[in-house]
This record gives C-alpha cells, structure tokens and sequence, in this order.
C-alpha cells in the first residue's frame, strides 16, 4: 500500500458567495482523485488588512458585478442561493466555533460549516450572531458541541479567538489573499471558476507550474 | 428569415494575458450560435483610473499570483504562451493603430489584434513601441495600412488619439473594469474564466439574470 496523499487545504470566509459553491463542490471533487479536504476558515478583512489589501468588493462597479455574478454563478453550479439581505457580514464567531468544534472532531466542524453557509446563502441566517451561532453549532454537531449556553460563552472566549488568531496568522503566511483558496501540494487556486483546473491537476491532466511535461 | 442577432462585444486590453486567451476563443465560440463578435481594445489602466481602480496586479501577492495562473491558465486552455519580459507593457500604439485600422476594414483590423497579442504573448514583440505597431499593421493589414511610415505617424496622430479616447470613454460608461469583458445583450461576462457561461448563455442553458425560469 502507498502512502496516503496529502490533504487539500481549503481556504474560506464564512460570508463569502463564492467560498459557499466551493464549499458545496470540493469534497466529493477531492474525494473521486483520493484526496481528503481540510476546512480552513479565515476572516478575509482580516487576511486583507494584514496584506494591505482593499476589501474586494468595495467599489460600486466590482459590488454589482459580484451581486449579478453570485447569482449567476450560482445557476450555473445548480446550487441553491439568495444574496442575504445585509451582506455580506463579518463572522468572527462561525469561524471562531468552527475551530472549537474541529479540537473535538473534524467531521462535526465540517458539518457545523456547511450549516452555516446553508443557512446564510439559502435562508439568511443572522451568522454575525454569537446565539445564532452557538444553536447552528449545537443543532450540527450536539456532541462536539455540549450545551448550547456554555457553547456561546466558549465562542466569545479566549482560546477560540487564539484559535481563530493562529489561522489568520497562517492564512496570511500561506499569501492566501481570496476566498476560495484551495491549496494543493503548495501550490495554490483561487475562485470558484478554478473547479475545472482543480479537476484537471487532480486527475494528472494539468502539470504543476514549473514541472516537465 | 429572422433578423441578426446584435453582435457580442469583446473588450480587451492588448497587453492583458487573459485577454489574450480570451481572443483565441471567442468567436468560434459566437460564430457557433450564430452570433458575431466586436472588438474593442481599451487601455485598462486609464478605465481604472476614471473608475478610481487601481491596476490588477500591483500587489506582489497578486502579481505572483497572476504569473502563476496566466502560464496554467494557458495550458489549461492550450493556447501557445509566454510571459514576455517587461511585462505589464502599456500600449496605445496598438489600441490606437486597431481604430485607425477598423475605419477602413473591421476585419483587418482584428487580424492585426489577433497579430499584436500573438506576437506579445508568444514572442515577447515590443507593442509599446510605435514602429514595431506600425510593422505588424502593415504585414497583417497592408491594404487597410498603406504604407508603414506613414501610418506610424498616423498612429501618433490627433485621429487615432481621438478614436481611442471615444473608445475608453464608451467603455467607462459602459462600467467595464477588466480585460476580458464580454458584453451579450448588455450582460457582463469579466474574465476568461467565465467562457463555459458564455457558452451556457448562447446555448439558451443559462437565463439571463433577472429572467424567468
């Protein structure tokens, strides 16, 4: 038997149009080339601001193009989507539980995640909402979990922003700058309209940057 | 008979790789449903800054990343491609020689487009340089050029400036903010990577936003 492959890094902001139909995607992409995924979420202000980098979709033009785009995108993926009205919100908590779940178990976190971006890209869920949160949590992964109250308070805590803090930190020191990044072997893909690329590297059909054909 | 479809718009930068890939596509990809293509050279760097954009890839992160993607972008695509040296080169000769050119034959006028990008992206030809503009024009365009000393001071000409800021004008009003955008029935397309929804959205597979399904 040979050695497992590495995992695929997946890079995300919780409130990001384009991470969601990633997200729905990835998995079973990776899974039919062998490959695991491991979920990274980031906050992408954050990531920006260490980069020096503007918000992407500050200006008007880039704003309406994006709005006309997710939707767009969207049909194109077949993927269920309603742009929430507010956005896009800034979730340090999705992505601060999200990391107090993945201690506990991997598999949860994910689940927990998917809810997430389900609730938020489908039915508007209040994501940049501690409680909203910790019930999206406790309804997704109960045993990773525990009690719902405790949860909350766990979010707002002290190792979850440490956690959080850490992925940041290495987010920027991966030179992820968007959401979707998906890293494979070290070398990186970013949007969601890198899916056919994806596929073809996994599958042996696109040499990586540098390699001998 | 029914009446011709309008024509699709391809905007484009001549010093813009997913430009360039771009014009290797897209008017086979029209042509198969019927539809014809106009090209519109614009100079992305003045569109950005009458939007107050700053250019695309001005930031190492994003400019690492854009070497990175252009060369597998390409390969991806197969489409012969070369990062040429100096690059990003700004070129009003080109843009400019391409109106001139248009007045008297459209087609010749891509054939010189198509002409000036191949020798860019494959070759590392010297686009920014007015004689080196005024030469490819004569050898893909002669009729349409006359003769090369003269329409390499035609290039630097009131006329041709004239022709050019029209152009960049229409495309600011036209809220286009990168190279390649292409406009189906007003709807933007940005980017190379948006081909398989251009081709969804000629097919009739994919509705035009705000439509019914």
């Amino acid at each position: 038997m040979g050695k497992k492959p590495p995992a695929i890094d997946f890079w995300f902001d919780f409130a990001s149009p384009y991470g969601y139909f990633m997200s729905e995607r990835i998995d079973a992409l990776a899974a039919r080339h062998g490959r695991q995924v491991r979920w990274r979420p980031l906050l992408l202000f954050a990531v920006l601001r260490a980069h020096g980098l503007p918000p992407p979709f500050e200006h008007p033009l880039k704003r309406d193009y994006g709005h006309l785009d997710f939707e767009r995108s969207a049909r194109f993926l077949e993927i269920p989507y309603a742009m929430p009205a507010g956005f896009p919100h800034i979730s340090p908590h999705a992505a601060r539980a999200f990391y107090l779940l993945r201690q506990a178990d991997p598999a949860a976190a994910r689940d927990f995640a998917r809810a997430v971006m389900r609730g938020y890209f489908r039915a508007g869920a209040a994501i940049a909402d501690a409680g909203c949160i910790a019930a999206l949590a406790h309804e997704a992964a109960p045993l990773a979990c525990g009690s719902e109250a405790e949860f909350a308070l766990r979010i707002d805590g002290a190792e979850a922003r440490a956690l959080l803090a850490a992925a940041i930190e290495e987010a920027v020191q991966a030179r992820i700058f968007g959401s979707p990044t998906v890293l494979i072997d070290g070398e990186a893909f970013f949007g969601v309209d890198r899916l056919p690329q994806i596929e073809a590297r996994l599958a042996g059909r696109l040499a990586a940057p540098g390699s001998r054909p």
